[in-house]
């Protein structure tokens, strides 16, 4: 094996140097003398590996794998033990193929519900996409393949992505929408980074300093290498300068040329380049070992995985008068085309070629009566489809409703315009509530979802796109085999206007303004008290959950927050306890609560678990601009746990002393009511000796307080007060 | 008299020309040999000249004067000739004194309901703003005095308002917080503005050369002087610079020191001294005459005037079962404290020594009986008071209950913290209505306020701050005397939460960030169809109109509206007619409609009047921040006609052709799917020609359409698309 450092970077030709830093293909980095070349290949829910001879599009079938649920789904399970299992299962896949890197897992914030890629992505909440992206990306490369965590960043719609401006002040895209990353960088350290297409602020992700370098790798220390999104970059120069290593899937020949020009032109510093070129070796000499002959890659054990992870992740929406568990000795009847043609994966890249897809069909119990009732291609009611069904509805005891999106509405490259379910899914359930009100709803969808008729049906299940083991798992679920433990990973809200980026999601061209700023998600519905169909958070269960015995300690540094969870109901089952922090004492917008911990804890019938959550510092920090650093406030904090943001259990305030109380420097800009209220001794004396104190008594009074204290030391000038007065009491109290 | 001109400035001495830019006391500029100071006072609603003697704060008694309505209420009266004629009141009143400036009108929008000073602007829309603003400045002006329109610009909070900034974008800023200032300095050219205390964008505006110069005076074209508010000077030699002219109060001898000094030293450029010293110099001759002995101040006549203004104004809210107007042969009870100490004025500047004050109790129908029912300094509930004021209610047939904000929760100097009723006036409100549901709620405040109790109650009347003849006014309306016509300038939340401000209103220290956007007051409620107590423009009368025949036609520049209105009821009235226009043809952020016209029509029964309204290009413009300029979109909009902004009564859609239609630029960044759908024949040849047209058949299919006719063509050279081919295309096509 060659070294790879500086030195044999340097002796490799220009042209090879050129050739590194492009794609050799769609798929391919390029090979050089002492180096192979290696494979990156798609499939965040599953390898997307494209068969030999695949065209240049990559839109040809791919090799068979076992396709797991989505990371809608996924993030619901709350549990990041499973999702290092799932990490695990996808870098077996990939090493058993030689593919050095998967490109995965997308952590883009799901900000607005009509982006067509929110089923490939977590959650709305950056602390639940982080832990659950740190998880998968430990899985992963605990197997040897490296990961390429994508978009970066805030890449959060589809249409002209690859040229809109996602509009976001700094603190908004640290606390928000960088958060996730950077919890992955420097808790998981991904091999490579994939850049998105959008601009920021402006500028192309893609040509970014400020992101690619200065916050990437300078404040976070990635070591790995970025990649771009496929076809993102437009000056290849520009993007090497600013930080991105490989261009994907490069544009050929073309693209060993313009990169030889602008060094012989002196347009690219050479030692920029191999910069690039060594952090892309390293990265392959490190992941690019192809070890496919040491892997026991057993596609039926995955398939059995990607059931249970589902099991795991299913919601339980709504469950009324225990109408779920179904009754088997009663008769059952299934409505919805989807249950034959389910929705389970998603489209674009990370569309797989499934191993064994068992529908919810296949997998129903046995003398179970089915009916379409729809036709999927369509949103046309079909009178002769939709009578059967609900004649069926009559016959039978208990309805299996199938709805969501078909695949035309939601993928990769385009956004959604509504999220309706199409007319005749909403029709023909109408219709059969009036004939049989015993309907329980199972959802296939990849994004958040309008639910018009929750009122009217006793019972929902969520299963977002859950994998090829969808129809096993549904069943699970249903049939009480699974006690459900999903919790939503986003707002449901009544109807789309609730949201707060309606009206301006895709209105222009060619920017995205992030007017919502940190109000993401829970974050604005909560915090303004707006009616919402589901909460983040919310899931049931088959059993019930109690809390009781906050505590909150301050220690060494971090607080420790304990209480307990006791299964109070008849069978064993898991809740997610979810921890809320509130800050009641910055002066700065901020959300009523915002989520800091979790945990998913499993109870028997009657037992009851101590739970001790931490927080650090960090949880309880906004970013602020004028500094550029992470403040953490000494004061009141308010301590939220419960069993959804809009179920808490349990609350308290407390107060932080680990963090910084600011010491307020006084001039000509602090307001007169800082300055009397202050309790600080030396401003105190301040006032007294300079004389300020009583001349300020002078002339406020009850009536004028109000009004005259709320101007700064600055404008007492107008009120004939010495400006030396000021300046004497201004330098005695700092 | 002294020529005013550069010549005369330059003859002055540097420490004239100082004394000149900054005030000579409170009220007063400098004079000079030749020119006399010239007095400037407050009083948007009446003069607050202050006596011989007052003090420097500027809050001593102010002389005798009339109190007119405050601009929240006279901006309902949607009437311009009824502003002109207060700005000729005011004017006279001026003059009588001596005064040649006089601070007013404040013509901010009002964006948050919790803003202190809202009592004393116009409306939420700048439309109604600048027309009504307009119609006042002529008014004044017409009498030989000057104005000071203020406060420029985006003033909008009181909290911090020496040092907070207000963040806006550019198109925000201009369309919806500067255009009614562009209205006012380009139709009335008033003699001054007043600068604002807040900074825009982080910088100060006093010292804001983009606002006070490059906008205000190169594009507007003002001509006459900038003065700041009073202690909104932090730096007056940059204050200089960026275009500022007069610094208020100005800070006695250091003011002009620092001037002399800042000269002396080259920090201050002569000729930026001498351009200010001139525009302060040229509005002292034309506006400083001392015209006293010419005028007829009658100030009975004026509150006449005060109360038919009033009468023009007041809003009938609601009004089932026909409750008004009163039964005069029935009992009547007035329950409320407010009714023998009216909210009448606003504070701060704002306030007035009232001429001639008439209460709701004095100027009551004989025989009606009276009980204050609660305590205006405080907001417990004193039972006593309530009792009596419960049995007077039992043994009457009307109530007439008073309710409003006590003057100490909204004035000048700071925002308040809700928009609820004291606890003790919606407390004994409720009790009353559980004995006598015959209740009418007239209503005092300077602002929104939220009336929970809407749907318990038959007719509820706003009458805001209404002036000396408050009482005179009131009754006027509730007996029917007058019939009323006023319309709501500003949306009536349900709750205070739904305003779009909620949660980051005066949420930061140090800046104000306005996430909405364009998004102010009925641009955010009806757009997001989120449900209001009141809509803005909404206005009962006790008569009824319908509306008709809309015929939309372009002509020579213009559209030409026109429709008509009846009087369909028993009784003459007046009836304010709103054009509101929907853009459905840019592609960027856009309110549902936004007002572009208005008139007020009086209609005797059963008459018909044909309304004729235009809208010019301006009236279809957005402000397009990429050129700074406005643009007009040639297309589809749509024209709603209506009594509200939610009670639309005819619309329809027309295309726009006296607009531009932007010439497509085909460029690298230019989507595939533009391309393919031009139809433009340059481009469609150029599709051919190039071989481009038949490479994009080959990659397109209906299944992959909706995500690679996203890509722009610089993307193509990742599917092996040759970039020459690109090139080729692109040079052919424009």
């Amino acid at each position: 094996m060659v070294k790879i450092d500086l030195d044999f970077v340097k002796e490799l030709t220009l042209k090879e140097r050129a050739e590194l830093v492009t794609g050799k293909d769609f798929w391919f980095t390029a090979n050089v003398p002492g180096v192979k070349s290696m494979m990156m290949t798609d499939g965040p829910s599953g390898l997307r590996k494209q068969a030999d001879g695949a065209d240049a599009l990559g839109i040809n079938a791919s090799v068979d794998a076992v396709c797991f649920p989505s990371s809608a789904l996924t993030a619901s399970s709350f549990d990041e033990k499973m999702l290092f299992k799932l990490g695990e299962n996808l870098g077996i896949a990939a090493s058993a193929v030689n593919v050095g890197v998967l490109l995965g897992p997308g952590v883009n914030i799901k900000r607005s519900p009509l982006a067509g890629r929110n089923f490939e992505y977590f959650s709305e909440d950056p602390l639940l996409t982080g832990k659950m992206g740190v998880a998968y990306v430990k899985g992963v490369q605990s197997k040897g393949v490296g990961v390429s965590v994508k978009h970066f960043a805030a890449n959060n719609r589809e249409d002209q992505r690859f040229t809109s401006s996602s509009n976001i002040d700094e603190r908004t895209l640290r606390e928000i929408y960088l958060s996730q990353f950077e919890r992955i960088v420097t808790e998981a350290q991904p091999a490579t980074i994939m850049c998105s297409y959008n601009r920021l602020n402006g500028v192309l992700n893609s040509q970014n300093q400020h992101l690619l370098t200065d916050i990437l790798r300078n404040e976070w220390g990635f070591e790995g290498f970025v990649m771009s999104d496929w076809g993102a970059v437009a000056d290849h120069v520009a993007a090497l300068k600013a930080g991105l290593d490989l261009e994907m899937p490069g544009k050929g020949q073309a693209s060993v040329d313009e990169i030889v020009t602008a060094v012989k032109e002196g347009q690219l510093d050479e030692a920029t380049l191999n910069r690039s070129v060594l952090r892309i070796l390293k990265i392959v000499e490190k992941w690019g070992k192809n070890h496919a002959e040491k892997v026991n890659y057993d596609k039926d054990q995955q398939h059995e995985f990607a059931r249970k992870l589902a099991d795991e992740s299913i919601i339980l929406l709504k469950n009324e008068n225990q109408q779920l568990p179904l009754n088997t000795e009663k008769s059952i009847a299934i409505i919805g085309e989807l249950a034959q043609k389910p929705r389970y994966e998603g489209g674009g890249s990370s569309h797989v070629n499934a191993h064994h897809l068992v529908t919810p069909l296949e997998a129903a119990p046995e003398n179970t009566k089915y009916a379409p009732g729809y036709d999927l291609t369509t949103d046309k009611v079909d009178t002769e489809l939709e009578s059967k069904a609900v004649n069926l509805a009559k016959e039978n005891d208990q309805i299996v409703f199938f709805a969501g999106f078909p695949e035309e509405m939601e993928t990769e490259g385009f956004d959604k315009k509504s999220i309706a379910l199409p007319k005749n899914q909403n029709h023909l359930l109408t219709e059969i509530i009036k004939v049989n009100p015993n309907v329980v709803v199972v959802l296939e969808n990849g994004s958040v979802v309008e639910i018009p008729w929750a009122n009217q049906v006793p019972a929902i299940v969520e299963t977002y796109l859950a994998g090829e083991a969808v129809g096993e798992a549904t069943w699970d679920i249903l049939t009480g085999k699974v006690n459900p433990s999903g919790k939503l990973s986003e707002t449901f809200p009544i109807k789309l206007a609730d949201n707060p980026t309606y009206l301006t999601f895709d209105a222009s061209k060619k920017e995205e303004n992030y007017h919502e700023g940190i109000f993401v998600g829970y974050r604005y519905y909560d915090s303004k008290g707006i009616p919402v169909r589901f909460p983040f958070g919310h899931g049931l269960s088959y059993t019930k959950f109690e809390y009781s015995d906050l505590q909150i300690t301050e220690k060494e540094n971090r607080v420790e927050v304990n209480f307990e969870i006791k299964n109070v109901g008849q069978r064993s089952g898991k809740e997610v306890a979810q921890l809320y922090v509130g800050n009641k004492t910055s002066f700065i917008e901020k959300p009523k609560k915002e989520l800091r911990a979790f945990t998913k804890v499993n109870l028997e019938p009657g037992e009851s678990k101590k739970v001790t959550l931490f927080l650090t510092r960090r949880d309880f920090a906004w970013y602020n601009t004028e500094n550029n650093s992470w403040q953490i406030d000494n004061g009141s904090y308010e301590i939220f746990v419960g069993s959804s943001v809009a179920d808490i259990r349990l609350k308290d305030k407390f107060t932080l002393t680990i963090g910084t109380t600011p010491t307020v420097k006084i001039n000509r800009d602090t307001y007169i009511n800082e300055v009397i209220n202050s309790k600080d001794s030396v401003v105190k004396k301040a006032l007294q000796t300079s004389g300020l104190g009583s001349e300020l008594e002078k002339m406020l009074n009850p009536e004028n307080e109000a009004i005259f204290a709320n101007m700064p030391l600055r404008a007492l000038g107008m009120v004939n007060i010495p400006e030396k007065m000021v300046k004497d009491f201004i330098a005695e109290a700092n």
